[in-house]
């Protein structure tokens, strides 16, 4: 076993980004800003959310950078919240959960289904890959320590039985 | 712009994923999973929670088959929490929001570094690929319909302008 007592390290990766993203809302806001949805009405209309949560919760995105309120061109008393550069990079994890959601709790793909526009073929599920592009299990996995000082390791811990 | 206004699909993978895993702690007790943690108090001093937070999260999760309660062989009446195979799959899923987070939180990647074991070189970042492994952008990606009796489509949104 790999460092079982260790704390977990608050400054990882995970832990930041589980402030503003380890909320349900957060997921089903960011999916429907990839799906074109942008006014406040419309994210009440396409999520049920109640009016002060919604507010609330895009707030939150705005102030983490995810989505930015940018007045709309024909009428500049209305504002869209779009998706920024650093929401958009948050694809990969929502599909995952997506592809996650759907291998065990449908058992069947959701519809629609996302495919390559260039052949129409649904996307590979998304998985972990080396450097070199090899796909990579658990097993073939190793958390390697780079000492930092004033730093403890043991963020998201690792596969268990230390370097090979 | 793909459907703004077509209500998202409650049987969206997402949406059952979310279910589950639409919550910080059920994240940070994974990882501890993934740490080697396997008993209640020591999820306790890894993660900081409330026992009564840390009881029902357990229970959730073993509920929806993350984790599940095996008696420690040495002594029965202990009780060891483990991932399952469907728990064990949330893995990208955790690393995809890990890298974000390291990428848009701290600057720099979090320590420890999870790197293939064969040759000690960082994992790749997650990402999008097509079926015959070409990594793909949110705009090379297409929503297609795959029309079911009784279920609206529209779930997670789709990149914009339809079929090319």
């Amino acid at each position: 076993m790999a460092k079982p007592h260790e704390p977990l390290n608050a400054e990882c990766g995970l832990t930041l980004a589980l402030e503003v993203m380890g909320e349900r809302w957060s997921f089903l806001i960011l999916r429907a800003g990839f799906n074109g949805v942008q006014h406040f009405e419309e994210f009440l209309c396409a999520l049920g959310i109640a009016r002060n949560i919604l507010a609330n919760r895009l707030a939150k995105l705005v102030q983490h950078g995810i989505m930015q309120r940018e007045p709309q061109e024909d009428d500049r008393r209305k504002v869209a919240y779009r998706l920024t550069a650093k929401g958009a990079d948050l694809l990969p994890t929502m599909l995952a959960l997506r592809q996650w959601g759907e291998k065990y709790g449908l058992g069947v793909p959701s519809n629609p289904v996302l495919v390559d526009r260039r052949d129409h073929r649904p996307i590979a599920p998304i998985g972990i890959h080396a450097a070199d592009g090899r796909q990579l299990a658990w097993a073939d996995l190793l958390w390697l320590d780079h000492p930092q000082p004033g730093v403890d390791g043991g963020c998201a811990g690792g596969p268990g039985d230390g370097e090979d």
